[in-house]
């Protein structure tokens, strides 16, 4: 069953049902300030930092699920009768329902009372505020008297303390109103130089800023006491529940149409100009007001739509399809990239399962979500891997993740996660094949943030390898540390005590376990890095690398393979882990795919071997789930991932993640076939029929689906903000598609399905645009490429030395 | 307006009207399993400690504010009407709503459609589960098909990670369901060795696990789709949000009653007999299964009950008054004491306010508790006490808080609020006073929980006063560390980032500021220690601490005397607080308050001064203000004080706890008119008339009252625990009323009223009962006393030396 329809023309997706099986909810935001909003306006926004600086207040996992947000009343004031035009709090039953979740934005529009509805919801590129553009329209035949509620509940500002102190908290909030504009200042009066505020375009009947004036004591948002009597209270808050409400009241003609704008924003002034009079307690508001001023005029409002929708049509030009199968397009072309932005903007912190409080800027995270969004913005990119590597320890190690607000790395997560450095050598050379800016290399970032510890990036990629290179175990392995890529597999932890973390809690010199996992990682860092040292002409250097590369080669196919496939780990005990001598968790997905991915087996027959297995073992209907069998028991020596009941999570769930890598792997022995269908399984347009199933987004990666052993198999979870969406649009556009950046020009090579005669690719390459024509002439995978009708050496289309900036590109693929 | 009244003779605050200002809560449990319940079913439980051992969920700051619960809902199964018993959820019309807050217990009754319905919820002595005790009847002329409903939403056991961390925990969750029992048994796979049970008595027609199963998605408890249809769903959790709900269903005869009983409990197996059989993953249930069929059974779940109304019976038989004062009466028989145990029990983990997941024993919260307390259960009172000292460091210093369930010391919070450990030395004088049991000196107690540092408690004591005197600033006064008393007094804190702790963020030397309030503490302390010691015939180290005393009013005269009051404190350049000098905040009410107590300026005329400045600049209508005039701008000096806005908390709130050091200070100058009168104002009892000002219960202490500089002055905050509680039943019972122990018997020195001629107390101290009937025959407050009609000297009863177990006293004051 589904709940809409892909509208690939708009680049929306129309939720046709407002009781989506889950809250289905979109971004707004591009910069600095986000917001979370569901099909039926519930949802937050923040700015910056998801638990320091929340602006309005959310309740997760509530009852029912999704309840509070972004709310409009509007009310008949003939009848007395009101509705919700999101269907959401009050859930009457509308004549005419529809969501449209687009790049950036979400539409809700609705009928009732033939009263036509329709709210725009959207941050303009560069502000940090959130427009609610609501368009009304009067579709009976007489005229009527409406008023329009607004209403939003402000959080007090850090998220965990707004929902746990409240001995203090009942006692702090304070509000401003002037003219039409709500002013949220608590705690400006002492620590605090930023305040949010809630205006609207139209002049005001009345407001509320007390929860409990507005709402009325035991009742809800679905039956406020003043939405129901029409009358607002112009409570003026202290203490207890800041909220805004804004009451306008018209008389709307028949067939006339009538648009208010509401702006929900957060303004920080300097420490100097808090206030005014600078004596008092009172906001300066001389910045502010020409923001608000600006957005309350509906000109400048539609202007500002205008542009985030070029802003992302143009983002979207750098990489564009046009292949048989509908799923690869629209994911390829719209949503994958689309959800690689959100990774990058807001990493893990704010999702429906993500509640902002607890997860900073992840460097693992981070440094794999830049590989599919740095042809994106790639200045943002540079910026953030600068952020990233400046928080980097000077024995090559980094903390797992830094604070968005501070960018210092968080102390209470620590380091020793020991593939985290790593990852930072494949961001940055996705950053230079894709820009060929080799200056970053030159870039001096400092170690742990410190002032006088800068050092070239380059150094840092460097110190990043050989931080595996020291610290390797006893099979010559790399040590695993607190976890690897899997953050539940804990084989230094051995916590009895349920309230410590399995990650963070380390109980063995961490001297013998070692990770298969990381050894292919770091082959393919390695060789990243000596490909880099190459390009500068740094050749013998770049040897030393690639020979430590090819060492590490020979280790795994004496200590990492297990007969049919690689294995996993060896356990602090120095066991195996992931092999058929093992009673559970015979079989892990991570190796086979970062193995191959890594060069590994390929000639000797190995790769092979493993994808067999992979797909015997491993493969369902649904995807490629992590593990089999699941652990049954929990085991004080694996950690976490033996901690979920089987076929959830790290324990044997299609954790997304991993399946690219296994396409990947797939075109790397030239399976195109096997490679496309693991794709489509996990693709969530192609899911889209099943969403009563599926249960999560159709238009979005969810990072698992439950696996074969749970009792809810093909139910994803966790959607939006996980690594899948990288690593998928990596697999689909650099692998199975075939155009992928090098240092030297763009790389053609299509691994497709035999049945894929003809399909057409536009791929914007350092400012030039290539338009590739790919026709399948035989059954293999080699590309023979044409340019102007000339064949041309190799599958490299060498940079346009003549200033050209578009060409057309022909590739045969035999 | 009042919502409801006072049943004196059941010792039951009787509530007539479901919506009360905020949900007037009551706590269930006395031992390890604690429930706090609100008049409409809301609210949850634990097992020792609300964030680790929670094991029902909450969500706090709801809309509407309180909703979540032990829910029960009743059918109509003819005409598939539904309805909440307790008013919450659904909030039907009632025919009849009553709900009795008793001690321990709290029954809701109600009527609708002719049924009559009464819950008795309350947890057996000794046991770890609550009873919910449901009586039906059948008033209709004819035969009734029912259903009843049981709800109670799972806690995931960590309340701070069941809020936040939902990626991994709507993955986690397990149930088992065997005949009518629920068993909630997450991570029970794994570290954890505890489950859940809900259970009922009777046979069940069906049952859910799963919330969104039972509720229905986009519902909410008021209307749960299997309440709806009259059918239960059997689902089986399997993550997501487990839940509990029984569905019984029966025809009820006209006039016919029937009982169920359900249970919500806890229980922990020993890690070698967790599984049953132990190769499996199913709860071993041998040995809770005779718990439950044990309270599965109506008489004794009767018996439970009655237990329980004897138990309170035999503890507030302690010390009963009978005086002209209703509301003195009632407080000091009932509800105080109740009060007193619920702060021991629950510290300031679990309120309306406290959310249960920040805070653990406080080192001078619970010492303070105490004072009121230890007279109730001695042995439980001996316990706490080792637990504190347990944690004091060899410096004496002392940690803030400890873990309920570790018993250790909080390593976040660290220690240096340096009045903390002076509160021991109070603690520990009142538990001997009170019981004669000397040996608690002897008690070896380690410092910092580490083994073999185990020192007899009289050297923790010692050390506790050292503490003080080997912290000294420069005016010879008491160094303030982080913090005293008055949390929010930060003088060593200079932190301008909002999302710093204002007080764990120390950022001077804290070399220079000093506290009078401290220095008044000490003084009361060492002359506490002094006489313990005295008591040991120590003779000589004891005049040492009475001379440190003594110097210490000195020096209090010298330097901590602002002219009409006592000085706060000085901050960290040395400049006076709480003077006439300072622009604000002038006067504090704390020092005038501790340094009467200890004695300094009593004989000077000092004291006569402070307490008119006191009645002149702090009392209110409804208390005494902390300060005077209120910070009006934020002093990065003065710490998280000035943040408050104007007449809330420590920033000129009548902060409660306060207000009764003034009380007995009053009573040491003779003047038991003011001593009452400040007294009755904040009486909760003499608030119930204002109960729409006042907002919250009417039967219990709040922490704060608003100031006169609020704009919501007299309305009530932060109920149930806190400080006050202890303090103002010192204040009244042993001063006020003037019945104290000594080490060498029980005191007596009324200080009342001149209208009260005559009044009554019976107290019960060290084993003996004492009748004491007194008369006002003059103006005076001396007391005279005569045991069987002879006057005896001085004003101590001493202990009878013939094992009397009752003896009857008169006294006269003239």
């Amino acid at each position: 069953m589904q709940y809409g329809y892909f509208d690939d023309k708009e680049k929306e997706y129309v939720i046709t049902q407002p009781d989506t099986p889950l809250p289905w909810i979109n971004y707004l935001g591009c910069d600095d300030f986000y917001g979370m909003i569901s099909n039926t306006a519930g949802g937050y926004c923040f700015y910056k930092d998801a638990r320091y600086r929340r602006i309005s207040r959310y309740r997760y996992n509530n009852v029912p699920f999704d309840f509070g947000g972004r709310y409009i009343y509007v009310r008949d004031n003939n009848s007395n009768e009101y509705w919700s035009p999101t269907w959401q709090p009050i859930q009457n039953k509308l004549e005419k329902y529809e969501c449209r979740h687009g790049l950036g934005y979400s539409k809700i529009s609705s009928t009732y009372k033939k009263i036509d509805t329709k709210i725009n919801y959207f941050i303009p590129l560069n502000n940090n505020l959130e427009i609610w553009h609501l368009e009304i329209k009067n579709n009976n035949e007489k005229d009527m008297d409406l008023s329009i509620f607004s209403s939003i509940e402000f959080c007090l500002w850090d998220a965990l303390d707004d929902a746990s102190n409240f001995q203090r908290n009942f006692n702090t909030g304070e509000v401003e109103i002037e003219e039409n504009v709500i002013y949220h200042k608590t705690e400006y009066r002492e620590r605090r130089n930023h305040f949010a505020y809630f205006a609207c375009s139209d002049p005001i009947e009345g407001y509320d800023t007390q929860r409990e004036d507005f709402i009325g004591a035991y009742r809800n948002w679905s039956n406020p006491i003043v939405v129901e009597t029409g009358k607002s209270k112009n409570s003026h808050a202290h203490g207890w529940s800041p909220i805004g409400s804004h009451h306008i009241k018209f008389t709307i003609k028949s067939g006339e149409s009538k648009e208010i704008i509401f702006l929900l924003g957060y303004f920080e002034n300097k420490i100097k100009e808090k206030f005014d009079p600078s004596e008092s307690q009172i906001i300066n508001k001389k910045l502010v007001k020409p923001i608000i001023n600006k957005f309350q005029n509906k000109d400048n409002v539609k202007k500002a739509f205008n542009d985030l929708k070029n802003y992302w049509a143009k983002l979207l030009g750098k990489y564009q399809v046009e292949c048989p199968d509908i799923h690869t397009n629209r994911m390829v072309n719209i949503w994958n990239p689309y959800q690689n932005m959100i990774t990058f903007n807001v990493s893990r912190a704010a999702s429906f399962y993500e509640s902002g409080i607890s997860r900073g800027i992840g460097f693992r995270d981070s440094n794999q979500d830049l590989l599919g969004f740095i042809h994106l913005v790639p200045d943002r990119a540079r910026e953030r891997i600068i952020d990233l590597s400046s928080t980097q320890l000077e024995n090559g190690g980094v903390y797992h993740q830094y604070q968005p607000l501070t960018k210092k790395g968080n102390d209470a997560i620590g380091s020793n996660f020991n593939d985290d450095p790593l990852w930072l050598v494949l961001s940055v050379a996705t950053y230079l094949k894709e820009t060929g800016d080799w200056s970053l290399l030159d870039e001096k970032v400092p170690y742990e943030n410190k002032p006088e510890t800068e050092k070239p990036l380059l150094d840092h990629l460097k110190r990043s390898i050989l931080y595996t290179q020291n610290n390797l175990g006893p099979h010559g392995l790399p040590l695993i540390g607190r976890a690897d890529w899997n953050d539940c597999l804990n084989l230094n932890c051995f916590s009895k005590d349920p309230n410590e973390s399995f990650q963070t809690t380390t109980n063995t010199e961490g001297k013998i376990a070692e990770s298969v996992f990381i050894a292919g990682l770091f082959i393919l860092a390695a060789k990243e890095f000596a490909g880099i040292l190459k390009q500068r002409h740094l050749d013998e250097e770049s040897n030393i690398y690639l020979e430590m590369a090819n060492k590490m080669d020979s280790i795994i196919c004496e200590h990492g393979w297990d007969g049919e496939w690689f294995l996993r780990a060896y356990d602090s005990y120095g066991k195996k882990v992931g092999s058929k001598e093992c009673n559970e968790a015979k079989i892990f997905i991570e190796p086979q795919g970062f193995c191959i991915m890594a060069g590994v087996g390929i000639e000797n027959g190995l790769a092979e071997k493993a994808l067999n297995s992979v797909h015997q073992k491993l493969d369902t209907d649904h995807g490629i789930v992590l593990l089999q069998p699941p652990y049954l028991k929990y085991q004080l020596h694996i950690g976490e991932i033996s901690s979920y009941p089987p076929g959830y999570k790290e324990n044997g769930s299609i954790f997304c993640h991993t399946n690219p890598w296994i396409m990947i792997a797939e075109t790397l022995l030239g399976h195109g076939e096997e490679a496309l269908d693991y794709y489509l399984k996990i693709n969530p347009s192609a899911r889209e029929q099943i969403s009563d199933l599926h249960r999560c987004e159709p238009y979005i990666y969810a990072q698992m689906i439950a696996g074969k052993d749970a009792p809810s198999h093909g139910e994803a979870k966790n959607s939006w903000l996980t690594g899948t969406s990288a690593w998928n649009y990596v697999a689909i556009t650099n692998w199975i598609l075939g155009i992928r950046p090098t240092f030297n020009g763009l790389l053609v090579s299509p691994v497709v399905p035999k049945s894929w005669s003809n399909f057409k690719i536009t791929r914007n390459f350092r400012d030039v645009i290539y338009h590739i024509n790919i026709e399948k002439i035989g059954e293999g995978n080699k590309s023979t490429i044409f340019i102007n009708d000339e064949e041309i050496e190799g599958n490299i289309i060498p940079l346009p030395k003549s200033g050209e900036k578009e060409i057309f590109v022909d590739v045969k693929i035999s």
